[in-house]
């Protein structure tokens, strides 16, 4: 289970479980200006009781607005790839669960990538996800699936489905900025305005 | 580039700087029992008068002869996949590289894997390294390409390919054991001094 801290890694914990599956969750500290999610997503493993490694590998190079300082997080819902784009940030966590799912002879790898209500990383899409499938067959010796139950939904059915499976959205953490309070201004705050609001409840975070 | 201090991944080096590439090359240091092939990738890099940096990515789990000093690297050629597989580990250094290319708009990624003499990884075959070009397309924002040009190649037939290149052999470090000498009875010697041997030269390293 890869576990960002965000909503959506929560919500696909939490339906993972609901499912039967014993999960152990992937939580990267990969030098993230919003450094706070790590927090939150240790917090979501320990109320769904489920285990967790944090993985400490620090992209040492820069280029993004969520690894350099220097680079301004944007406010407005950008057109094409946003500066909050980490290149290959979704395939090297995913090659980590790969690699450690293989060890432990996991059955299934969950990410909550999901391509509506995004950002339009090309690391989220479909197509992403099925080429990553079939090159995980290719390169291991095991049968893993890579499980992204979101993809097709958009960010208030996500919520929604979130509610049913009881996920506690307050020990979750959207902001890219990172601050002690959600910005309310970034993509990441913005859809998640936008889903609570469609979704027709109220986002305990900012409550 | 991938470098990992091996003698492949040297040949491929060289290989490219010939071509006229700029090179960079990332060196892992991934936890690995013969961590003594850092030091020999670091004074490769110089040697060829190219930018390295070492990626500290230690692999928390164990699982393979290469992480595990509980588990024997085994003397003889196993068949299958042998003991000193670690799973997904050059799907995490291509994604690694994948990362930083993307940020540097770098125009290719080179591997020194080949799938001949060798001691059946799947991360090194052809079909794998044909899924991940096409993952790679799919989950990037570049047109990078995965170049191994070793990859249908002999061990005989690299260090030839090496010798014309000006490769310094004594520079390249095999043995999976990683103690002062090569052990000469690992996977990895064997087939290194089975190279030298067909291609009728003599190992710097040993002699």
């Amino acid at each position: 289970m890869l576990l960002s801290g965000g909503l959506d890694s929560a919500v696909v914990l939490y339906f993972a479980k609901r499912q039967g599956y014993k999960c152990h969750s992937l939580i990267f500290d990969y030098g993230q200006r919003h450094i706070r999610e790590v927090s939150f997503a240790v917090r979501i493993a320990k109320a769904a009781g489920c285990a967790y490694r944090i993985l400490k590998i620090g992209l040492p190079w820069k280029g993004s607005a969520l690894l350099d300082k220097k680079i301004r997080v944007p406010d407005k819902i950008t057109k094409g790839v946003p500066a909050t784009y980490v290149p290959g940030r979704n395939i090297i966590f995913l090659s980590f669960a790969l690699s450690f799912a293989e060890t432990i002879k996991a059955q299934a790898i969950f990410i909550g990538a999901h391509a509506q209500d995004y950002s339009g990383y090309p690391d989220c899409r479909p197509e992403f996800l099925a080429a990553f499938s079939r090159m995980a067959k290719a390169g291991t010796v095991g049968r893993l699936n890579i499980l992204a139950p979101l993809l097709h939904k958009n960010k208030s059915e996500i919520i929604l489905l979130g509610r049913k499976l009881g996920v506690p959205f307050n020990l979750t953490w959207s902001c890219y900025r990172g601050d002690k309070r959600p910005c309310g201004k970034c993509d990441s705050c913005y859809y998640r305005a936008k889903g609570f609001k469609e979704a027709g409840a109220v986002d305990p975070l900012i409550k």
